[in-house]
């Protein structure tokens, strides 16, 4: 009779329940015709390192199987060849006495490496913070087996209800302002006790957060976005994930995390110590290298070990997956000086060789042009190191900026700070490449650091949008958001986006309740996003400028038989300046216009220029 | 009768008045043995234009005979072959009828090219302003003949008598504080009506001024300090004389100073913008790249035309000129962004083909790291400029270290600034050849910057002396000298020295009627730098630091079997310290001395540390 048994049970675990004692093999699927021939999948189950593995398939082979440290993993190293057809792979499984199988799926591509372009210059990014922007669907506001099921508006740290179909309902309006690509702060599952709807604490990394939807979502926006000619950007962590994530109850390597043996016995984690000089540093210590990469960033987020090979090609494939899966225009990617840089480059590296016209920008949060420009590819790097990344954050830039405008004039301060500082990018390989933005997520807003001055946030954008970079704006920029109440507060920063929300008083898509300042911020903020869409001369042109003279600079940025001339003022009254400073620009010989009042000027002789922005096109 | 008087007269210039109508040749003399064989004299007399020129001398030839637009200039262009002898040659001049001859002395070198050793990270500059050092000599003090005769030590910007020999009497002072090279600023004539006593106004680049003493005395100071193995550095300036320069009167060119033609015309000058980016900025207009190189750096300052081929040779050879007449150990070149840049890189490759371990340093006054270690030989410029210039001025790591020191600290402020700013020198193709200081003769005085601080004002010469760098003191900061009455004061900083002036009653020299404070400064300052004087840790030792901890900041030097540790201090009482941080210096091994108390100190388990500088040292 037990035996009967048996054999039924072996019976019906290969024929029925196929997957056996697997909980989950990742990446979930892959692709053929990749540069990179190899796949290492990662398969999860109960006691799986003992499983002998087979495989049939025509262009496809096992070339190692390697066991982890932890019995309930097994690692498959695959070989695609060139000659492999899409279809299914059947692992056949082995594991004592119980055999199973496992249909793994091998896809087309549907789109071709080169096709994959990246943001450049020629974009202007639109950052979200998705839980923020706009709730579409009420629906899965509260997700009953998630550990944060409370979402309250009232609560800036609380989950407010955003999700993805609120961005998919919203393109038209973020097509119509002029943006041209859209960074979401990560949509990735964040299954946290609180505070969770950030999304920088990710607990699988192949999960969408219902709470913003589900993949098909995910998909979704993407596929209109494209249509709309806006490149989805997806923001990814590889430094950390969240404490609550799967694979923290049960860590295939004892070196999968770092002070991963604190983490075990509930010792004291220890946290970086933040020193990201050390990067760069000829002096650094050992003691001081190793806390910078090794600390975990905050407790809550396991610092991931990208030196175990096996997590480096875990973090790596995911992001081809998630490239291929939603077919990016590009990635942002979080704490990017406190991996292990050699696992950045690899990772870099590996992404920019599937997709060559791709682009990824790495957050690192330094005002020393010295250390932003490190990180971007073409820098020749005292310790030969090789980024491999197209974009840094322009954070020197965004500082000297707002500290220009603040300031009063004098020879040395105010706008000769934005000369001086522009001046810098002798220093950056590709200074179009630079991400430059007013703020984002995790600063003040831009009206706050200007002390609500609108005029000089007016000359923020005009300069952000006109220097040789590639812009970001965060979502609410647009209606001069604003956290006064509460410098440095993140969940005030993160504020509702007005008309997101049913029952919204304020509605900005319809254009209702805003006020008089806020109405002219946004028309003179879509009038450049639109003008600046067209203007190869911002996307890719030369640029020539002046000293500031009278509280006056003078930008220039020219592709062609097309020039822009941005006057920016702080002066509290209409000026004439003298033309003859600009000789060698041959200004007299086009016909301009002013782009905000439209009225055709001629650039000789002399020139009225009003406080803020002037902004001169020869282009009409 | 008639002829009778011309025939006595020709007879009588050729034979008695041997330089006929030439009022002078330059350089005064030559010497044979250089690697660059052309020579070019610049020859001034009345008409001299005209004139026809022969020599006959074996090994030295005229290659050229060249007109400028002046009828009194000539230039001649010889050829000095390696066969040539030393000797006098004798030009033979005629001029229509008139036939004359002039001798020029062609000396054999005293020094081979390679014992020119230039200033390094193993010295400490020690920085006079000769007119307020000590004034050995009051004789010279007024001389009739020039412009400015009113001495007056009570007149912070007239002269107040200092002098060469001032210097030279106090040699035994300066080796024994444990300085090991001078740097006069210019002891060249400046024979301007009034605030001559700087010296950065040069009216002839051949004549030492006679308030300062003689080229004897200078070539005495030279000879003097060398027998204590003490450096000379010269200070020059290509980029402008003094508008009393005698060429002034009788320009030989239209182009021999920028903005001629306004000066010529009595019309208003153009300054100098004093936009020194423009020399990196990719951006840089037309417009402020000329007013910059062009401007004079003030009205009584002509500006040179370096692109004036003539004037180029005139001041490489003026150079080459007093570092073999005085076997100088350095130069340090004025206001080095303001000339024409590439003519500065021909004048440092000149000076350096011909001293191969020479020095200069050259002064960019930017606190941007970016701009000061363009300017460093070895550094890979965008534009490909190279500079061939040693040495550049460390005014980013000065402005680092009194910020750091003044502000609070916390974890963005304070030490840590200076953790970061040293983590920079990954940037500089040498960082111990940058020069850091304190202060000089243009800053207020440290001790002022210092807020009159004294435990700062240790800590920063402890860093300064510390750091991988070659250090800069100026006179008068031994004894905390400040300017804390005029902050910004150029006079009032380049007070006298104490014990300079018969009767003084306050003698540095003597050690007399110095406050407590003073002497214990002047103290600490000796016993630092004659401990750096042998540390070929400090010299050329490899370096680590640790980010700050505890208000405390470690900087440990390394080389061969010595090992030097500085550990600085911001609490207001002894703090105990844990040295598991420095485990990876092994610390443990050696037997520590604390230079300052001179206690000996086990450097494991616990540390106490006391406010202010701790210096450890392994070598006894």
């Amino acid at each position: 009779m037990k035996k009967l048994i048996y054999v039924f049970l072996v019976f019906y675990l290969v024929n029925y329940s196929m997957s056996g004692q697997i909980e989950r093999i990742e990446p979930p699927h892959w692709w053929i015709g990749f540069e990179q021939q190899n796949l290492q999948l990662l398969v999860h189950g109960n006691n799986i390192s003992k499983a002998e593995v087979e495989l049939k398939y025509p262009g496809v082979s096992i070339q190692d199987i390697r066991q982890a440290d932890s019995p309930n993993y097994l690692f498959l190293d695959l070989k695609i060849d060139t000659s492999a057809k899409p279809g299914e792979l059947k692992f056949k499984f082995q594991l004592g006495k119980d055999k199973f199988s496992y249909k793994y799926e091998l896809k087309s591509r549907k789109l071709s490496a080169k096709e994959y372009k990246g943001f450049d210059s020629s974009d202007v990014i639109y950052l979200i913070t998705p839980d923020r922007f706009a709730n579409a669907n009420p629906e899965n506001d509260i997700i009953d087996n998630l550990k944060e099921t409370n979402p309250d508006r009232n609560d800036d740290y609380a989950r407010h209800g955003g999700d993805i179909q609120g961005i998919i309902e919203h393109l038209d309006y973020i097509e119509q302002m002029g943006f041209t690509a859209i960074w979401s702060s990560p949509l990735l599952i964040n299954d946290m006790p609180k505070a969770s709807y950030h999304g920088y604490a990710i607990t699988d990394y192949y999960q969408v957060d219902p709470r913003f939807g589900t993949l098909k979502d995910y998909k979704t926006l993407s596929q209109k976005a494209k249509d709309r000619g806006i490149k989805l950007i997806m923001d990814m962590v590889a430094n950390h994930c969240g404490s609550e994530h799967w694979w923290m109850q049960d860590l295939p390597f004892e070196d999968w995390v770092n002070a991963q043996e604190a983490f075990e016995n509930d010792k004291k984690l220890p946290t970086s110590n933040h020193r990201r000089t050390t990067n760069q540093d000829l002096y650094a210590s050992e003691y001081d290298s190793s806390k910078m990469t090794e600390g975990w960033f905050v407790p809550t987020m396991p610092d991931l070990n990208q030196q175990n090979p096996f997590m480096a090609k875990y973090l790596i494939q995911n992001s081809i997956w998630w490239i291929e899966t939603l077919q990016l225009g590009g990635i942002r990617q979080d704490t990017y000086p406190y991996p292990d840089k050699d696992f950045m480059s690899d990772w870099a590296k590996a992404i920019m060789r599937e997709y060559p016209n791709f682009n990824i920008v790495g957050e690192e949060w330094s005002t020393n042009p010295l250390i932003a420009g490190y990180w971007q590819s073409g820098q020749n790097t005292v310790d030969g190191y090789k980024s491999h990344l197209k974009s840094s954050m322009d954070f020197p830039m965004q500082q000297t900026i707002v500290e220009a405008l603040n300031e009063d004039e004098s020879w040395g301060t105010g706008l000769v700070k934005i000369y001086e500082g522009l001046a810098n990018d002798f220093y950056y390989p590709r200074p179009t490449d630079m991400m430059l933005f007013p703020d984002n997520h995790d600063m003040d807003r831009i009206f706050t650091q200007l002390h609500e001055d609108i005029t000089k946030t007016e000359m923020a954008l005009a300069l952000i949008l006109t220097m040789p970079r590639t812009p970001q704006i965060y979502y609410g920029t647009e209606i001069l958001m604003d956290n006064s109440a509460k410098p440095g507060d993140h969940g005030l920063i993160r504020t509702d986006f007005p008309g997101g929300w049913a029952g919204d008083k304020v509605n900005v898509f319809q254009n209702k309740g805003l006020s008089d300042q806020q109405q002219d911020f946004k028309l003179f903020l879509k009038t450049l996003l639109n003008f600046r869409k067209t203007s190869n001369a911002i996307h890719h042109g030369q640029t020539k400028h002046f000293a500031p003279f009278e509280n006056t600079y003078a930008l220039y940025r020219q592709a062609g038989d097309e020039a822009v001339l941005l006057l920016i003022s702080k002066n509290e009254n209409p000026i004439e300046i003298d033309l003859d400073r600009f000789e060698e620009l041959n200004l007299e010989a086009q016909k301009w216009a002013e782009l905000f009042t439209s009225n055709s000027v001629e650039l000789s002789g002399k020139l009225t220029v009003k406080p803020g922005v002037n902004l001169f096109s020869d282009k009409f």
